[in-house]
């Protein structure tokens, strides 16, 4: 980046199984809420992450609507995609804006309303319609394929994975915008839980529900005119695999996750031991545990056993969903990786309450768009 | 921008009324074509522009689908939206990923594929869906309302537009990727063509098709490297408007293209008289005349008779629709605007054959998003 950045602004409304607003309205207030918080009443840009709102609400063009509603009209405001990962790409937009110069302020935000209409179908719509969806996948069959491959191959018990489920629970419990806040889940409940679609189970999956975050970036030599607690972007960076997964050389590689994690360690020159936290894309259990391995923090097949040592926990060797995840805290599509920008600013500046990484000083974060055909990696420190 | 960015490299599929192939194919084939043209194999990223595909082909998740299928699994590839205005919304991206120095060869391609399921619903996904499309309002139905008023107002005759129509057909028989190479339009058949909403008639509109198109961009110092022809993009704008046309002060007046197109002036330190020709966004005569008003070609009310006499032609004041336009190339929404690079790109490096617009340094290009609640306007430079 020939302009380093920052970010210097925070904002997320609770996540709820439902709003009575309109998704523009919870936008909005994201990106108010971002702006009050780095106290600035005008940016230069607006990028809005979002998936299934030409479905659910029947509106393709975010950005004027949400600008307008945030009291924005007039300023550039586009929106971005990549499936599942789509705050993540609006994020890295918003970082490009910034680091190009050709914005001084952008906001990153991420909206979805998935209480109106259904979503399963819209989600689907990551897949390949002819080759995935017309013969009956969706985007829970494929995590249960990767999840029974991964079971199978490393012959682990079928509820190998519980402890991701567990943890997540266990940090939303103190996170004030998490859905789950008091819904506890014992490795019991979790292997009791009701099965959705073999082998994942009702707590292997994260919730529909509605929800919209934002953060505001800036340069980092302006940033701490906007906050005394700016957190600095080290990195951004994206990659893609096989849009099929059945054309991956191993399918439980995700190979975007890897490519692009180590793409960004290489940018932010920093190692993957010197990472205190990461924020993962657990959508479903599975999806975690490989990205643990992908990433590297765990050998191949060893993820769930990583998780079954309590390695992800808070005090663990590498905490994970440290603020209730997708699972717990929700996963609001398009808003999630804002969600998770917006506590990782909390972990590095010391204000995540109970759930408080210790010495916290390099967050990471991966956004996973469909099947991990696309993997957004950023790599956050602290001032 | 920190770092001056050119393009290197164009690709374009003729327009048709239908392809047999896969949207995915389409928007490859355009890729491979922009990158042979810039004689690359490889590059950093790639930026999608599209609308239509979330309900035409049931896919929301284009970046790694198209990617993929050019052969470059792995690369960065996001998707990027503005409803009409998707494909310069494209690249914008592209733009700010070289201008920053994350990419050094970055690809904006756009496609769409029309002649699959029913785009006009979808279209209108442009507009508030509650405000507008549920009280019956489509994108047709809003280009009327403000041609109507127009022609009330300026108390001009209800054939007053006919000669961007007439212009655009001229200027398409000379363009191998045209739609309507070989129809003609007289003002005598405009004026007669069918109605198709009160005032605006079939030759008032652009046509429903399939097409995809992509440019390759690269930092301007290295741009020989890859060309001996670089076409220099001196200025990428963005500029929103109240969302509902009803809300703005003066629904004539176009304030986002007015606002995007003063701001792009302004960073590319060029005149408004220094811009030898206009690509416009006439996806309706009425926008087309609009916008020559909103950026100052043409008084307010004074656009039609800008028109009428020739100034928009070949050889007149300020060329507009140099190839065709959205009216007579075509309009596969997502992809206009990097047609729309391309057609410049001949213009400035004396390609376009007949269609040659004479000593044609300065080329402007606006892009409009649903009723220009979003313009996008970039400005082109020859070496």
């Amino acid at each position: 980046m020939l302009r380093k950045t920052s970010i210097v602004g925070i904002g997320q409304l609770p996540v709820r199984r439902s709003y009575p607003n309109h998704l523009r309205e919870l936008g909005a207030r994201a990106v108010r809420l971002a702006m009050q918080d780095a106290d600035v009443e005008e940016v230069d840009a607006i990028f809005v992450g979002n998936m299934l709102s030409d479905e659910l609400q029947n509106q393709k063009h975010l950005g004027p609507l949400i600008a307008g509603e945030a009291g924005l009209t007039g300023v550039e405001a586009l929106g971005v995609r990549a499936a599942s990962a789509s705050g993540a790409a609006a994020l890295r937009m918003a970082n490009l804006a910034v680091a190009s110069g050709e914005a001084d302020l952008a906001v990153a935000v991420g909206v979805e309303k998935m209480s109106e209409g259904v979503a399963t179908p819209a989600l689907a719509k990551a897949l390949d319609s002819r080759k995935e969806v017309a013969r009956g996948a969706n985007m829970i069959t494929r995590n249960a394929d990767l999840m029974r491959l991964y079971l199978d191959r490393y012959s682990a018990p079928d509820d190998a994975l519980v402890n991701f489920a567990v943890n997540a629970h266990r940090n939303a419990k103190h996170n004030p915008n998490a859905l789950f806040r008091t819904m506890s889940a014992s490795p019991r409940k979790v292997r009791n839980s009701r099965m959705i679609y073999d082998p994942i189970r009702l707590f292997d999956a994260s919730p529909i529900c509605d929800g919209a975050a934002a953060v505001v970036l800036a340069p980092r030599e302006e940033a701490r005119a906007y906050t005394s607690m700016p957190v600095h972007i080290l990195a951004s960076s994206v990659a893609t695999d096989h849009f099929l997964v059945d054309d991956r050389p191993d399918p439980l590689a995700l190979e975007a996750s890897h490519l692009s994690s180590q793409k960004a360690f290489r940018i932010a020159n920093v190692n993957r031991e010197d990472v205190d936290f990461f924020e993962v894309h657990d959508a479903f259990s599975i999806m975690a545990c490989l990205m643990l391995e992908s990433v590297g923090f765990a050998e191949p097949g060893q993820g769930w056993r990583f998780a079954e040592e309590k390695k992800i926990w808070l005090k663990g060797e590498i905490p994970i969903a440290t603020m209730g995840g997708l699972k717990a805290r929700g996963h609001p599509i398009g808003a999630t990786a804002l969600y998770q920008a917006g506590e990782i600013v909390l972990q590095l500046t010391g204000r995540a309450g109970k759930n408080q990484v210790k010495n916290a000083e390099i967050g990471l974060l991966q956004s996973v768009g469909g099947p991990a055909s696309t993997v957004i990696t950023h790599i956050f420190g602290g001032d």
